[in-house]
């Protein structure tokens, strides 16, 4: 039997999704409240609701990422929509045009939702300006990876019933993070306060204008926070600058229980996935299910981005966009 | 809502779709007309049809081709088949054996549509001649590649409302060009005059049975043709022989600009794709939607692919191609 | 049209099928007689039986094996699951903590069966304990295989009538084989006789509680059988051990006919795929449709898939497997 849904609230008016800019305050919270609608379905013997009928969801991945591919792709089988993945091997040189002559390509094949992955930072915008359909960025080089920043929250909101007055500290290889800059904006957005914890040599350089509290010291930046998400350290990222020992690195900035003893008494742990164990995270908190949400941020995956898939399905014209 | 279609026209009688000769005339006008019943609809919302419903299109790929197998597999789901991609890496040893023993076991699972790719000429009718169902050849070595020339046509036909009576021009490397072979005999029989510009190190042996124009000059082979069809440098297929420097090449046998200028005020400029820009063609050429018709020869891809895969569904036995 | 089928006859009680010692006789029985009634529609034009619309299935597959894979893919399809197709190259260090990552984040997305392939003996059983959802072992290491023995009996009940009373010989690389290990239990306990022959290097240690005749010699083994199960060499899994050169095994232990003439006269003749010919078995016995059960075989694997698919998806608790 197919599960009965309340209707989506109002008809989203965006085309793409392609940084958390995209959404004002609004959207985003609608989007989370939905995922949330679909949470239990996602879990449910009979998963499929008709949405997505007859369109087709292209998964270009330019770079590889096993969890993410079959989020979106379960995400959109689940909406009922076909789903072709395309996994292309760029080589270094000529990856722009490479992502052009294949955004040309896929585009004249019709497809209703593309979501894509590549190693450059505003290949998602490139290929926007460039199709007809909808495009999702699921990760573009250090830039952003908006669905992610969205699990995160439905995460904390159902973690904590709200994301508001949260204090979260992001950890990590900030430098190299789609997943930190994404998150800094939403959870600013929807009313978190952000701090940042790097080695200087892991800290973005425009991170003044970010709008965190920054903190090169793990025991000073958890102290009495409410959550702490930790970041993969990006090796493949590093292209020549300083890369950290693994055990130097885990000493200093790996989330231990002596370094989360600083944190709130009711802290909760994230990570984005897959964990490099033992260099940024310690594996029994990894794995405590009192304080981690990391297999609830992979449950959420797959309801925020059949939320976004329904939004983006009733798109208008989403000309700012076009113009970037 | 469900699209409504006007039935196809008659029964289809062949099989397998392995070479342009397993067609006449008036089969190749159907499909071509039939593809084009179904343009509309690969752009369309809701682009499911229900002919195939329940049946299995299998995708057999022994070399890489992400556009053509996406295009296939695009066709097959808008078609409501049921669709599994094979990727199979063979070793350059025993390459046959594995094509013949992978045929008994796909066979076996009951597929009703094999799309073939394989690196070795006459593979796809070694295959036809192993299995019970249906097969198509998505390009077989220097062989054939079918739909590619049937995808060209529709091409020209929207462009130019007819093929009969054009002059083509085929350009560059036919000696390892499957999508020459085939466009030279489907163009032939729907009226066109062919012409083929080569190097003599790149002309087949046997061109003068061909039929065809034969010229080793782009100005002089360009003279007023109503289309220039580029082909790809099959460098992957030069195995030991005269290998031309990119730069060399594009001088003589690149289309660009100047050499263009010779051909009808008219012109259109296509290309099977993927495009070695700079060595084959100009990016200005290439990228100019007043020549250029390469990204309808992709939106053409997918319509004439699935008035392949509708005719086959309604087969009956097609015993000449099982004795070749 | 949908085909109509009988019911199945009983509630099947197990979650997993990790080994063939998770079902009894019964179990067993009732699942190659479902098969039986699947195996035509699996040749059928409308292939498609509703009984997992909304339902996924993920194919796991840390090693490859693009027909296994395709077969589930193709059972899961013909039963309307959504199938997910996750091909994991996991490196050799931190396997196993790869499957318990992996394992949790796939949970997490909410299948409803995952189709495990891993080269660790163990593997299925490991998984099944962490995840919510039905668990089928496509082969883990040298351990077991059982929906292999299933279709191989599946396949002697077509060809004989009957498995009872059946004298087996499973010959070739006992050591390392899954399928041998899998096929002794299953067809012990329908009540055939089961020989082993082997060179004693790639004989199992504790073979002698295997419950079979044992031999080292091709020539005395296969006296009288009347089947003859060939097992590929698995050179992959020879980690520093004996390797016979490929010449020298053909001699002793490779099926040719005049080793095969030593069996019943009606001796039917089976392999797992893929076969080594020339190295396991002769090309001339492979081929020959009145001795060779092979293609049936691979007919009979789809089958028995969906039969389990339709069997584990009525599944109850499990909980003896769950304590292992």
């Amino acid at each position: 039997m197919m599960p009965q849904l309340p209707p989506s609230r109002a008809p989203f008016t965006k085309r793409h999704l392609l940084q958390i800019g995209d959404l004002n305050r609004l959207e985003a919270l609608e989007l989370i409240e939905r995922a949330e609608v679909f949470l239990p379905f996602t879990q449910a013997r009979e998963k499929k609701l008709p949405t997505l009928k007859g369109r087709t969801l292209v998964n270009l991945f330019f770079e590889n990422s096993t969890r993410t591919q079959a989020s979106f792709e379960l995400a959109g089988k689940r909406m009922s929509a076909d789903t072709v993945n395309m996994a292309v091997k760029s080589s270094s040189v000529a990856k722009g045009e490479t992502l052009l002559d294949t955004a040309a390509t896929l585009n004249a094949m019709g497809p209703d939702i593309l979501v894509l992955r590549h190693g450059a930072s505003g290949a998602a915008q490139l290929l926007a300006r460039k199709v007809g359909c909808s495009v999702i960025n699921a990760g573009d080089g250090t830039h952003e990876h908006p669905t992610q920043a969205l699990l995160d929250a439905l995460t904390l909101k159902r973690s904590f019933g709200h994301v508001e007055g949260l204090t979260v500290a992001i950890c990590g290889d900030v430098l190299h993070s789609r997943v930190a800059r994404s998150n800094v904006i939403l959870l600013s957005m929807l009313g978190a306060r952000v701090r940042l914890i790097a080695p200087p040599t892991l800290m973005p350089a425009d991170v003044d204008r970010w709008g965190c509290e920054i903190y090169h010291s793990m025991v000073e930046g958890l102290d009495g926070v409410d959550v702490v998400m930790m970041l993969r350290l990006q090796l493949e990222r590093m292209n020549g600058g300083y890369v950290p020992s693994a055990r130097e690195y885990f000493r200093f900035y790996g989330l231990d229980a002596r370094k989360l003893s600083y944190a709130a008494p009711h802290v909760k742990v994230m990570h984005p996935g897959p964990m490099n164990r033992g260099v940024e995270i310690d594996s029994d908190i990894a794995d405590d299910p009192r304080v981690s949400l990391i297999v609830d941020q992979v449950e959420s995956g797959v309801a925020v981005r059949m939320a976004v898939l329904e939004a983006l399905a009733s798109h208008g014209a989403n000309d700012e966009v076009l113009d970037v």
